[in-house]
């Protein structure tokens, strides 16, 4: 994780956390581990709980407790009691300035079982899509007691994390599942949004001729222009040999679609939600399943002599039959979120209580710590530059 | 130009500008005679001025007159005091509910010389970015009576009129200038904004190996991430054998740069402004300067053995040395407006005073428009689809 | 396997091997069990006996002799001296008219064991190009005593096999191996063959910004020509961050290439032995070696900060990290086999003893029906057409 | 034409063509003055004829005359007795060693009207594909004298001049005469050799969705398997919008495919002759014809509502409307010539008289000295490396 290991350096020698405490809510694994080191070396009393017991690795929470003196309350497996039991311990033991949540758990606590902590808190940072609805919905209620920063969603992070890790673990998980040839074959790709665009462009960089699907005309337009055939997936559907839904919409795939597929047909979704297939209309469809012909493969006869491979379940493919996201993923929403944090503590009265986003500034130094971390290095505009653009600006 | 006739039939039918005035300042060409015919057609009585007395081209002008009943004020050439003697002709004469204008000066003269008919009118639309910063400064003041759609930045323009046009009729006006073949050449593209994307994207896919240099890292990671070789130009300038500047900035390619270069280096500028490449720096370098060696190739001989190419005298390539836009980008740009400006006359209340987006559902027509005129359809949501994104968003 | 699917059903009616024999020799596999089927419903008797005793499936080998009626001599992990005494009853067996060969041990075996059987054969396939080196150096020698063709090499088989078949499973390889992420990573591809080209433009289709390495000007060329950067290996060595080899010759990645690679690079072979990377130069130049930090990967410390990461100790990381070809490549390779032997059985006075290349048709036919499994066809020439070209060549 | 630069100073220092006389048969073009030129630096006396009087430059002829004292036989304009009249002076002045002709004038003259000279002639070069099939025609009957190189195919050529200049110069045609937008649309290729290849990759590399068609069905899987839609053209013909032929057959767009085309379609040539688009078909097909829409552009009416645009008369619309092959193709095939000649001169006793392909060495050559004028070097085998190919060559 190139990038943590450049911040550590900086914040060692900035110290912004100095002085401070932070209490967390993350899976606990390695990388978290990083992250939370991080918080240490630029300054931070840090007290971590686990947002979701079963990612819990044991061993990994018990380094960082020995070798590192983080306080650390997680254990693989905790009953729900414990869960919650851990995240209050965590929040009591370190008198937070700051937290750092994953879907929301920890700031809810703090704004009722632990609302003691509250005037204390000047500020938080959110990790996934789902916390920050749900933080959204405490802040429209007028219930939201600090800024948090929606770390989720930027455009650096859309670009790393859909575009690119999306695309490449989606394509590996149908390899994986697979090991069809995709040179040749027919790709239908439901969705050009950040991440579909990433699996339609990957599909056709090894040779396949691609289809795209879209409700939305403006993406339709943009495969359209990138040299993509767009059609109604009613059309596309008696013609692709491999299927892959990245939408986030339901049904993408459906009863109509799959019965005039043609024999050999795989389907892959690639989106969050395992809706996007209609595996309950597959089924019905079908003759007979053969579940397993291959690891993640499940084989629906049709019965009349065409037959359907359903991979992962309908599940989302760059997880089940591969590894989800390259690390490098991790790496820049890891870093995102500590400099979005860093930022905020020297900054707690920029921002009023509610949801806000990651400042363009900071995203901007995640992407540029990012491209470090392949020694790539870009010009700064000159004087005479900056004075041009602010010209321009006075003038609008 | 199959978006505007597809728009023709449509308006015909609805007559979305039924009784209404529309005055118009625009450059008066073939493309601007069916937008007219389009509103006219739409059931408005259209007022035409041209938007600058260099580009009017007479005969259109008369056929607008004589053919279509359009009151046309305009004539090639015409000075300072007549141009905007027109442009209160036009204005008299629609007596308009709306307008649209092309740089601002049609609604200045509204608000000064004509300010008589400003009770009147509705609102109107601006094609121009130049225009639109106008405007913000006169709405910024309070002095703006009326809402202004700017139409000249949408998602689906900046992909048709930069990525798509620019980028194609950049590598056009290189060629046309040069017939240099592209692949295997080292091309270094300045910026990755909509523009310079395309330039680089296109000068790949003919075979060229392609660097880009950046200021903003968020851009910089897009062009790293999609596989381009990412440089400062200090770095580039040696090795590069042509340079495309899309910048908007000044002195992006400047004497320190041009200093280093190899010799047949050629230089183009796709950007807007002749700024960016620094040609006093150039001239100041060469020892002589052999103008024309081709049409719009001037040789720069350094003196050492080293001649640098400056084509279009550093002025924006695509249209000095190409055609410009290919009509297809004239075809969304007018589609838009006219989309624009019939939502406004069926939307009066909508808007307040001031300048403001083309709402995303009218940006969504032009580009459902434009992949009908290559034939393509997309998907529609199902009930089932529908309801589950509003789930979501009540969700959220 | 779609495409020796479709020649079951030609086979069937046409009867090719009619009341021949054929004896083969071949890994014994789910994929050789449609073959010898395929030659089975093309009227051969067909005996087989096992190429590698090492990649004998035992339940294959029974299921073609209880449900097919396959004379079948094959035991996993047989001696050496049960595997050649299986051949020669194999050849007792089926008296063939025709032979099939993995690697030159059957025709070997005819040529001396059971010399006696020499007359009776009419010719025969063979399937590797290291079985097409014996051969062609028994030919030279007179002693190769009927024609043989070999199956090994075609424009359509390096084609799907090698840029294809490698450049994806390379990719695949890789992606299993380490799960980085290859978007914007600076990776070098040493060899530009049929095979190179393969895993340099799947590595660029996944945004990898791609460095070629050659030591043949026409096929650098080739990679400058179609954008790649081309260095030699010394200067592409500190600036790679993922090494991936397929070239056919030996240490490719030296003694020096390695001392100066930055920290964390990768190092993968795709060619067929592991003698192109110089694994005992790593070794010696570490300090330390951590074997399997994840599976097939091996973390060479060099005691100066660096860690070089080895793939597969070297091997083909395309079988050892990957599942080697799709079996998309296999199904290509054993139609071109049947076909050619269809071929062969058909013109038995049309080829002197020797080795022989595939007759042009006979690749064409086999593209052809590749084409058919993703249900592309392609046009065929007009007799106005034909003639044209006759008389060209006629011309000629 | 830095290729011939470069070899300036070699032949400069080697003198390859020390005291020989060497007659070239060439069009007289600036181009030409260079080979000439470097013919000269190499030791030779050259006397030079026009292959074409409508070729001729008289302003480079006396140049080369006057400055450089070479004996130039070329009028512009010149009938044609004038015309052979002149290349038999040249060969009279040159009392050639060796000769270089284009089309196989030269050659002719010197086997009838010039026999005298023939013992002397120890080989030449062919640069055309028609002046090769003239002289294998004449060495089929035992008529050619000496060895001749054909210089006008060889692997190196065929990507530089087919792939990558035909490639660019058609797309660069069609975008001078048409102007239209390639992003999005529909573009049929007709062909995939080495041209239609390099057609259908540039296209898509304008962001076209590309449909090649193929009678080839190698050729039409290479297609498939690089992504590209494969269809006959009975079915490419009512979809496409843009259509460009590079077949070398004839016919390749018949009445049945235009009787079904989309109202706009564009039709291009890219191949050699003007046979690939059946224009009498369109012209019988057509109400009426509007020659010149635009430069190079013909409307044909079909008459119920479609317009079919023509593009330069259906020849080939690389010359017609654009400027041909970039000079980096003239410099590599003038270079390519300039070498085998100097490679017989020193290896006149190596081929018997007959047709030859230039050397693998001398292409190698070539492609190493057209990589070198773009920067790019490339590795050399060590010792080791060289060692192991012969091992392996050995072994085979």
């Amino acid at each position: 994780m190139p990038l943590l290991a450049a911040l550590m350096a900086r914040f060692a020698a900035q110290q912004p956390f100095k002085d401070l405490g932070i209490a967390a809510c993350l899976h606990i694994t390695a990388e978290t581990a990083m992250l939370v080191r991080l918080l240490q070396a630029g300054g931070a009393a840090v007290a971590l709980a686990a947002s979701n017991p079963l990612s819990t690795q044991d061993d990994i929470a018990a380094a960082l407790a020995d070798r590192y003196g983080i306080a650390v309350y997680a254990r693989a497996g905790v009953d729900r009691k414990g869960y919650y039991r851990h995240i209050e311990l965590a929040l009591n033991q370190a008198q937070p300035d700051f937290v750092i949540d994953d879907g929301g758990d920890l700031v809810e606590t703090l704004h009722t079982r632990a609302a003691a902590l509250l005037p204390g808190v000047k500020g938080g940072c959110e990790s996934t899509a789902t916390g920050v609805i749900r933080l959204r919905r405490m802040a429209a209620e007028g219930a939201l007691a600090f800024p948090v920063i929606a770390a989720s969603d930027t455009a650096t992070k859309r670009m790393v994390d859909n575009t690119c890790g999306t695309g490449q673990s989606a394509i590996d998980g149908i390899l994986r599942a697979t090991n069809t040839l995709l040179a040749g074959k027919t790709v239908v790709v439901a969705g050009f949004g950040s991440s579909g665009r990433g699996v339609a462009e990957y599909a056709r960089g090894f040779g396949a001729q691609v289809i795209v699907t879209e409700v939305d005309p403006v993406r339709g337009l943009d495969a359209s222009l990138r040299g993509f055939r767009v059609l109604p997936m009613a059309q596309a559907a008696p013609i692709g040999e491999i299927f892959i839904t990245a939408t986030g919409s339901v049904d993408v795939i459906g009863a109509d679609h799959l019965a005039v597929m043609r024999d050999g047909a795989i389907l892959a979704n690639a989106g969050h939600f395992d809706a996007e297939i209609d595996v309950r209309a597959l089924a019905a469809l079908a003759l007979a399943v053969y579940p397993g012909v291959r690891p993640h493969v499940d084989a629906y006869d049709l019965g009349d002599g065409r037959t359907l491979l359903l991979l992962a379940e309908g599940r989302v493919v760059n997880l089940v039959a591969a590894e989800g996201h390259p690390p490098e993923v991790m790496d820049l929403a890891f870093g995102l979120e500590a400099l979005a944090l860093a930022w905020l503590a020297g900054n707690t009265d920029k921002l009023p209580a509610g949801v806000h986003e990651v400042p363009a500034g900071i995203d901007a130094e995640a992407a540029s710590l990012m491209l470090a971390t392949t020694g790539t290095s870009i010009d700064t505009l000159t004087p005479a530059q900056l004075a041009y653009r602010e010209s321009w600006r006075i003038g609008s």
